[in-house]
């Protein structure tokens, strides 16, 4: 199979041309402003992608499960990883010490003591130390420690804990907010004299004011690598810097202003945000994606000048292109209508 | 592994007790109307429970795409299958063909001239005969011809192709409309003396007013068999009925009234439709599940009296199960704290 046209729909291609320049300008980008760039790879899950990203200059990795820590450090991507998500209970904690054997560095992230305590102990029992950052919620609302002061109250805690070892502070994602609360914490590090070498923001839509957090010592982004529909409505990408497309067949004209393509939820996902509709179609522009069912996309043309017929391939941008990856076992890499690369999509669906 | 307790979190269980009633009790009612009870298992994507319900009774399953077709006609579970979405293109449509061969009956839907003309040739090459459904927008606005005059006009077209059989009219799902609808198409088949041996509807909501629709010859229902969210909000289910859960443990308390789960979109997904919220907290029902990320969902716990801990188990009914079985590898059945059996979800992530 070489030609795009080739692929049965629904299929997850990506523009490589496109992606390549995303790496790039995200890796000039923090490499002007002097902070490491360590991204996300759950937007990708695909160690390949992770390959190129440490080529054009990342400082290491960052994974969400241990899981995708497992895939990736399988295939050697990279020996600095981050994992950003607290790590609870036996066979996790276990699995976690076996990767901190194998890596140079496997920093966690815990914003709670029954997290600290648990990592402590199966740190001590392997006989690792742990790197860990203090997470902080600084205006997102999910997990983090919701002061400075209890960030600096809990790094002191853990600090006195066996084989952990105090590596910095982070969020997810950089919001208004982050600055102040950034600083008041380095200034309680400060004042009890504790060095703070990483200082970690997160997000794709931050890096449009990276330049407004200075204290951070490196950021965290997933989606620049693809970008999709929230990225362009968060002015963080253009549609012209959108890599990921799902090719889809028009099934159904049903009406006059009514298409049916053959990718629902199990390809697009729910995922809205703050995004009207289910995607952009690129031949489309006009036409919305007004309703998804699990193997039907709705496409609503009643704006559309040109409309589709039964049988033509249109080609979709998703809203989130992080979940898409997780919804295919492979991932199509595609430069001129040539299919240069079939990516199995290795840790897809690793929810532990 | 032999206790729940020894599930590494997240996962998807399902209570054996709850589903083995689901299965009887929608079985009984078709029994009871004297309709065939034509099973979607889009649902779970496990053969041995699509087994479980054709040894309940089930005339056959009912199929959404041609993976799904060759995984359970692989596993044997039944010899009459309907695949109900416009199958289209060379590569699809010769699938289809190897497995016409293969099962004693595999019955096809379309809504347009394009997908019956595409079938015909390749059964004619194939030289098999292939038996379809016209199939009807009833109300849904998905696909479906719009008109009982647009089915007889499409049936008699098709008809004359070489290699297609008629064999009925089906809608998803049954909504107040689908009676005026098919009892005119049936009349317009009536006058023209042709014989319509199936008319199918869909639907687990519509289950609730099945006796209202006597024209039905077979309902093809899916959700019944675990239930969820979206089914106790449409009244065909209680929480009780409920059989699928979402395993998760609480790995941060941020705040007073906010709980953070380990499960995230990946195994919930965003589905809501017409549901608050996204899930339904087993041991703490006055939690709101009020938003998800992709490892993280956040428990809203303002109106709970009691609140859970960092490391607590939570269980969670999904807004919507069919898509939750897209979404994990294994899905483990549980009785009384016990698991009898781990599933692996053989047709997960088929979209073509």
């Amino acid at each position: 199979m070489k030609s795009v046209r080739d692929l049965d729909s629904p299929a997850v291609t990506v523009d490589l041309d496109i992606m390549e320049d995303n790496i790039r300008r995200l890796q000039a980008q923090t490499d002007s402003l002097g902070i490491a760039n360590r991204p996300h790879i759950k937007t990708h899950k695909i160690p390949a992608l992770g390959k190129l990203q440490m080529q054009a200059g990342a400082v290491g990795i960052t994974c969400q499960k241990l899981g995708e820590v497992e895939v990736f450090a399988e295939a050697g991507v990279a020996d600095d990883v981050l994992l950003t998500f607290n790590i609870l209970g036996w066979t996790k904690t276990e699995r976690l010490m076996a990767l901190s054997r194998r890596l140079k560095r496997l920093a966690v992230v815990f914003d709670n003591e029954v997290v600290a305590r648990g990592l402590s102990e199966a740190a001590k029992r392997a006989g690792v130390e742990v790197p860990f950052l203090v997470e902080c919620d600084t205006g997102f609302g999910r997990n983090g420690v919701q002061t400075p002061e209890a960030a600096f109250d809990l790094a002191r805690l853990a600090m006195r804990l066996p084989n952990l070892r105090f590596d910095g502070i982070m969020t997810f994602p950089n919001k208004e907010p982050t600055a102040a609360f950034f600083n008041r914490a380095l200034e309680l590090f400060r004042g009890a004299g504790i060095e703070v070498p990483v200082v970690s923001g997160g997000g794709t839509p931050a890096t449009l004011t990276l330049g407004d957090f200075p204290m951070l010592t490196e950021h965290r982004a997933g989606t620049y690598l693809y970008n999709d529909a929230m990225m362009v409505h968060s002015r963080a990408a253009t549609w012209a810097q959108c890599a990921m497309r799902v090719r889809a067949t028009v099934v159904s004209r049903p009406t006059d202003t009514r298409a049916i393509v053959d990718a629902g939820t199990k390809v697009l996902t729910s995922d809205q945000y703050y995004v009207q509709g289910f995607g952009h179609v690129t031949e489309y522009p006009q036409a919305a994606v007004s309703g998804l069912s699990e193997e039907h996309g709705t496409l609503d043309l009643s704006r559309c000048a040109e409309r589709p017929q039964v049988g033509d391939i249109v080609h979709i941008v998703p809203n989130h292109c992080c979940v898409v990856s997780n919804m295919v076992d492979t991932v199509y890499g595609v430069r001129g209508g040539r299919i240069e690369a079939a990516w199995k999509v290795a840790a897809r669906g690793l929810v532990t």
